[in-house]
């Protein structure tokens, strides 16, 4: 294993020093694990807190700020943060409007930010949950645990992020969160494995001629191993069980994530197949996001999402936002 | 080779396809490949042309825009634009003030833009030129053509830009061109090479213990072979050599840019390492870039820019700019 660490052990927090560093304009309580704003919301708006796991950066501490995250909670490598970490984001950001928490569909991650719900409402927070499980990739037949939550989480904490922003109350910013997370659709694939530091050897290993088609972004096995194809038709692979799932005809934000060791030139590439694939099913794409947006450590490939939009997502889309990785003007 | 790509032969046309898909806010001639603002700038100010071989993306063509530059001529991988793109680019952009040429030392890149500004000047164009040769790696006993040209560039075009656009004359925004370019320093290292597509194979082999000290943007050799070491280490192997080349003690602008492979959680720890060292020499880290800002395809590893700035300096710094890859708000 050859990366720019200190130790496994420390990667996380030794990171997290390092964000700290370069983003003075948020708090990070290294105690605690938590990335903050460093001005909190005007009393009477909705706050929004989301985390999961280390190694998908720049998600979710790099959506801290405004027009999106109130809060992040930063697990170790692949690890759901605590109920407790949760808890005391929650309490922190809260400002007499309710929090929503934003969370992806893994078992850790579920149980935590439910336990931390559970805390917060006997401290009589109102607190509403919204999972992301958008991973087209799994089938209710591999899973009981349902989809995995992949990349529609960047788009939903920039679109609610924008509506809470706005003032708009708990239940309508919990309704909008709901619905995207209901029409967004992601699907992956991995040319190389990443390396958990502690593992300190690749999770899976693929031949020189073999992708993994439907990869989890911490490496879960995907749907079948695929042959290496050229871009055309690993585009396919990413677009047509988006639609097989029944994405529908209209306008739509794309995604298109590195996962970690693929660099942009490679994206764009794709992104221009993808384009290509989607326009011709009726999928117009209004808006975009090529680069690392959502990553899986050092791991190379790329993930799809497609957010199927209508003119009031769109209008929360193009708000402003301020944050470390993704920011528009005001 | 196992790349998100179509053909060694389209890489660079498919990706730019994707890239003016991508952002629809920008005009992209695919004939002579020169990526340009769709709005010009104001007649009577300084328009700033810049390019080089394509696989550092974001660089160029991710810093048009608003602030930044005027117009970015994208060469194929690793390989210098023509005079002619550059000559295009020069006519197309030119607002009656003149224009900034921005080139990274590299033989192939400084003899076509010059080649290019005898074109412009013989259309009565005033044309300028900067050449950013700031790897500390190469010594001069190595190389006659002195150092190459690496993420200093990035801070130039930023600070460069902010200058043309606030209305200062060319004698001006040159003159505070070759300051930067002075004053920047910067030091990068590989885990790992890249694959250049029409090669097939990665430009070097390392071994799994093995850093390449001192590495160029294309694969350069650096000044020696290394052995891997923890973060700390490899950040005073960074740092040292800006250090003795003579970096001042003072308020600094650090980029980190990844090479292409390395994720984010990564370089936020390299960070905190290089702050510490840099402080600790009397160097105030008053802003930073970390992330993907100038890469050379896959490669694995870092590279680290300081350039001292003084309070003028920063100013531009902050100043709006609106570009793919760098923005922040007006």
């Amino acid at each position: 294993m050859k990366k720019l660490i200190t130790s496994a052990e420390t990667v996380v927090s030794d990171a997290l020093r390092g964000f700290s560093l370069a983003h003075p304009g948020l708090f990070v309580d290294h105690d605690q694990r938590v990335v903050y704003r460093r001005e909190p919301k005007e009393y009477g708006t909705v706050a929004l807190v989301s985390g999961g796991g280390s190694g998908h950066e720049p998600l979710h501490s790099g959506y801290v700020g405004f027009g999106m995250l109130d809060a992040a909670c930063v697990g170790e490598v692949f690890t759901s943060p605590t109920p407790d970490q949760i808890h005391a984001a929650t309490v922190a950001v809260e400002r007499g409007a309710g929090v929503l928490q934003i969370v992806k569909n893994y078992s850790g991650d579920v149980m935590n930010f439910e336990m931390a719900a559970e805390l917060a409402q006997s401290a009589r927070i109102e607190v509403r949950t919204v999972i992301v499980a958008d991973d087209v990739a799994v089938t209710d037949l591999q899973s009981k645990a349902g989809r995995r939550g992949t990349g529609t989480t960047v788009l939903l904490e920039k679109i609610v992020g924008a509506a809470a922003e706005q003032g708009h109350d708990l239940e309508t910013v919990h309704g909008l969160a709901l619905l995207v997370a209901a029409a967004g659709r992601s699907m992956g694939i991995a040319l190389a494995s990443a390396t958990v530091p502690a593992a300190g050897v690749p999770t899976f290993n693929l031949a020189d001629d073999e992708i993994e088609w439907g990869v989890g972004i911490h490496g879960e096995p995907g749907r079948e191993r695929q042959p290496m194809a050229p871009a055309r038709e690993l585009a396919e692979r990413l677009v047509g069980p988006l639609v097989a799932d029944g994405l529908p005809a209209g306008d739509a934000i794309v995604l298109l994530s590195g996962l970690g060791a693929t660099p942009l030139l490679e994206l764009y590439g794709m992104f221009a197949e993808v384009v290509d694939l989607l326009e011709a099913v009726g999928v117009r794409v209004v808006r975009s996001l090529v680069g690392d947006t959502i990553t899986a450590l050092d791991m190379a490939g790329c993930l799809l999402t497609v957010l199927p939009v209508d003119a009031e997502l769109l209008s929360y889309w193009d708000a402003p936002a301020e944050t470390p990785a993704l920011r528009w003007g005001r």
